[in-house]
């Protein structure tokens, strides 16, 4: 969850490895530092606080030379602090180490060097340990130290190690964290992440797990652990480094949203064809369709949240059990998965750690397994059976807005597709949902033309110190997104709960100082739902309905409402969730809250 | 989710009505009244406000009669009120209703009463229309009119009607709401729950769903919507009213808590027999446990929270994938139920609206169904094809201890019996398993004994706005219901967290204001839960572990440790729970807050 990079050439090397930073500022904030390698010495500039504040203290003092390391750091182990910044060293100043990721066995490294090996620890981090590990085993080979001291570790990195002791290389190696090099001409880079090197090339290698690299200006050399060398082709970067600023936009989340009906037709692009679904990147036979007696669907947060909405899709059109589960939760507890099972894993970056362990253990167990994310080439797509893309470019801000979108559209062609390979699919429904996700671009452009209703009901909630979002069946599961936005970037306690179940206890909470939102959109549930918010505003609730366009009934219950135009029920939770977006960003906005860098969070999670 | 009573006899009423619905507060305290027959007109008292607001009114004018109905209401159409409050009467005061329901075409039925027949209401709520209809069709019938009003009206009730016409007579009716009938002396009585005629008599009659009790002092009369006289068995209460009192204690919910190493005791009396279960209330055969291939579970607030420690217990040792559902979500989404499915409803009441209706919905698509409660002779166990009763004695607070606990030790019970019936137990863990069981009662005696821990503990948060609970896989269950038993009762806004999703988002809210509890008590993620410890401890939250005796490890990663006594990793459950409730409950008192009667809620939830 940190970002790493790393420099060797003929360039002044501080300038580069900043603006290489900047571009991976999302991986995490809590603090930033580098390493160059200055004549015969390491000069170290580093600070709590974000990447402004290392440019500050850069500018009374930048190091000079063409080999360096540098880093931006979200805090795991050991508080946000000067001491505890990345890049970290051993006794002698000699090395200096940037590191992504966790090294779960660092307490008991740290005694032994200190207590057999004499060594002098300065931060709390497991970091440290690393370079005080390749200065203990130095014996004149920068890589042969690097690999012994990977020898000792366990846990997940991506590091990148300098030392004056060879001045002109720079060493990187991965393991569960990601990494790749960038190819320039008289230049090598390394980071954790593509945007980071495209000023300046975009032809990379794609490291992976177990590999070591070793770099000089002239040179790239992959190697293994047990040190025979690897070819790796070269990845040419398509994509324009354009679409990864903001444009125009206050903030990459206020960009992100309205990028949302671009993105979605991206989505939609070539993969429906006279009313059938197929995919450019995967094909099942029928027979292998017929085979799966369960399936899951694992992720985190906003994408376990758009996992939830795929569930009673393919239960309804496939009629195969399905399973939603917390990544960090279905790891821990001998889920019941064969080779019957089809596992469904869900991820923008493609990185987040729990989902890619969740992944090997479903594999493990003999599960087909299919990736739904937004990253070529990550991790969890480079690891599944089959992956199936959503093409919404890169999403920047940490608040995921059209990665979520995009997965459940991603989600409802699946399940026609399944269903049609199966035979299990209406064809007049198929016909039905699939010309209503086609009218969603044009429907959801109408809302962002309406922003300014959504300003206007982010400064009713705006005060509010706690706040609870209440629907049913789909509704419930935008209300859980829609709870989790404001959270993450406002930071108002908003909580989401199934609008039958408030009544068994939470109730107690309600109180005029508690706004409440209500998500009414479902037809089926509508009556149900209106009862659960007269008992809100029976204790006083200031109450935001949010429904669809013609919908008069619900204004005699409610204090304001916020429209969707009318769609299929359907697909409704696509163009639902976009309101509560704008709802948390103005929200956020109003209360002055940095909305693309939020407090104590980092864009993807690395580690568990 | 009202209390209803009424009598007809020979004593003075309104003391009568008075103590019973005392027994019923427990049902709704939002406000309360009484309809005494008094001479040639109806004399009404009430009041918004708990019942304690009724007596005082009374004491200013008490209502002379023998013939009478009172109300406790919980609000569901209309905010708590004076003109609100229940007993309603049409436009010429010759009649008096009480009920417990929901009327769901009130607003229809209401037009066409002021439009078409010149009715004037005086309240906002769905009740009054059904005084208004009873008065619109008598013809000198009181139970002819009540017919025609029950023809007319779709919903959920237990109704209480007078009349001056008919001054001797009481007559009363239920669909889907509970309703008894108490036989004494020359004297009868109705009441939505039996305690509340407790005091006058053991003999009662259990009220079915669509018939009509016409009482006089002298007779009770049970008749079928078609007018055909129904034969009802007197059902005779064996237990003590004494039971359903205080005794010592401050508060209901403190007395429950410290009851639970009886109540423990009790769910577990004469159901393990060397080291096999069985259960006296319902017998399965091997083909029968064979036959299902999916498990559901379902219930709503404490009691889903109890389901879900049934899921990985029972997928373990039967190998049946089992889903645990919020009752009111499982009846709106289709769920994939049929002939071999075993579904299981959770309720102490069994008389939980939401719960009911799914009850009926998985019964009619086939589905074997099995109740787990609390309360005999409640509609969920008359309704289910087996039941399996926690017998852990009446629950007055409305914050759920003994309950919750006892329904944990059920479904171990239950599943190591499911086991054995189809041979997938081994049999050296059903003795380990069982061995445990037996030790709650003593081992819970211990935490009991420790209560200070739990108040000390309750002044760290007492003044939190936000607080989090983190656990993983069965500490993460019972950090969901620790939340919620300090939302119910401190109105502090407690969250609970899957241990490893907090940093998908809302980590953003953990500040040193937010105290975190975190329940770190499962060996097998015992590591990666303290690493998410750190990570809030690395923004300065308050952290209070709670831990098994002898773990010293966690001290130096929390600011406070509450211990529970050593005991197996599968049934610690059950103890973990009793120190959250202790501690809600302290931190509850120390907020000055109504623990037994909090705020908006009720006991048994007999609305949807």
């Amino acid at each position: 969850m940190c970002g790493i990079v790393g420099y060797v050439g003929h360039k002044d090397v501080t300038p580069v490895l900043v603006s290489g930073l900047k571009k991976l500022e999302y991986r995490g904030y809590d603090s930033a530092g580098v390493a160059v390698i200055e004549g015969n010495r390491i000069a170290v500039v580093k600070t709590v606080g974000k990447l402004s504040s290392l440019e500050k203290k850069l500018d009374e003092y930048t190091p000079q030379g063409y080999v360096g390391i540098g880093h931006t750091r979200w805090a795991t182990h050991g508080r946000p602090s000067d001491v505890n910044s990345h890049p970290h060293q051993g006794c002698s100043d000699d090395f200096a180490v940037v590191h992504n990721g966790i090294i779960e066995n660092y307490l008991e490294l740290k005694e032994w060097l200190i207590h057999e090996k004499g060594h002098v620890f300065t931060s709390e981090t497991d970091t440290e340990v690393i370079a005080h590990l390749i200065e203990e085993y130095y014996r004149g080979d920068l890589v042969e130290a690097v690999r012994k001291t990977l020898d000792k570790v366990n846990g997940s990195y991506a590091i990148g190690v300098v030392s004056v002791r060879e001045p002109e290389k720079l060493v990187a190696a991965r393991k569960d964290s990601p990494l790749i090099v960038g190819l320039g001409d008289g230049e090598h880079f390394i980071a954790s992440d593509i945007p980071a090197v495209l000023n300046h090339t975009r032809d990379v290698y794609l490291i992976e797990d177990g590999e070591i690299v070793v770099l000089t200006k002239d040179n790239v050399q992959i190697i293994n652990r047990d040190n025979t060398p690897v070819k790796r082709e070269i990845y040419h970067v398509e994509w324009d480094a354009e679409a990864a600023e903001k444009g125009g936009f206050d903030h990459f989340m206020l960009k992100e949203i309205f990028e949302q009906p671009e993105a979605f037709k991206k989505t939609l692009t070539g993969r429906i064809q006279n009313d059938k679904v197929k995919f450019s990147e995967f094909e099942f036979t029928k027979e292998q369709v017929q085979n799966w007696k369960k399936i899951f669907i694992v992720a985190c947060g906003t994408a376990y949240h758009s996992g939830l909405v795929g569930k009673p899709l393919l239960e309804e059109f496939l009629r195969i059990p399905v399973e939603v589960d917390i990544a960090s939760e279905f790891r821990y507890r001998d889920p019941l998965v064969d080779e019957e099972t089809l596992a469904i894993f869900i991820s923008q970056s493609g990185e987040t750690a729990d989902t890619l362990a969740a992944l090997r253990e479903a594999k493990s167990r003999g599960a087909v397994t299919l990736a739904i994310t937004n990253v070529v080439g990550s991790s969890i797509s480079r690891e599944a059976h089959h992956t199936l893309y959503l093409w919404a470019g890169p999403e920047i801000a940490v608040a995921s807005t059209k990665a979520y979108t995009t997965m459940l559209i991603a989600q409802y062609l699946l399940c026609i597709y399944l269903a049609q390979v199966k035979g299990t699919m209406p064809q007049g429904k198929a016909e039905e949902i699939l010309s209503a996700l086609q009218l969603l671009p044009k429907k959801c452009q109408e809302i962002l033309a309406n922003k300014d209703a959504f300003l206007e009901a982010a400064r009713n909630i705006k005060d509010a110190q706690n706040l609870f979002f209440i629907g049913r069946s789909y509704d419930y599961h935008i209300a859980l997104e829609g709870s989790l936005k404001l959270k993450e970037i406002s930071y108002i306690h908003a909580e989401a709960y199934a609008a039958g179940e408030l009544k068994h206890g939470t109730l107690a909470l309600i109180t005029e100082e508690t706004p409440v939102i209500a998500i009414a959109l479902q037809q089926k549930t509508y009556d149900k739902t209106l009862s659960n918010v007269k008992e809100v505003k029976a204790r006083d609730a200031f109450v935001i309905g949010l429904a669809m366009e013609g919908d008069t009934e619900i204004l005699k219950t409610v204090d304001k409402v916020l429209y969707i135009p009318k769609i299929d029920d359907i697909v409704s939770p696509v163009l639902a969730i976009v309101p509560l977006q704008l709802l948390a960003y103005y929200a956020a906005c109003e209360r002055g809250c940095n909305v693309d860098q939020p407090r104590n969070l980092a864009k993807s999670v690395t580690v568990e």
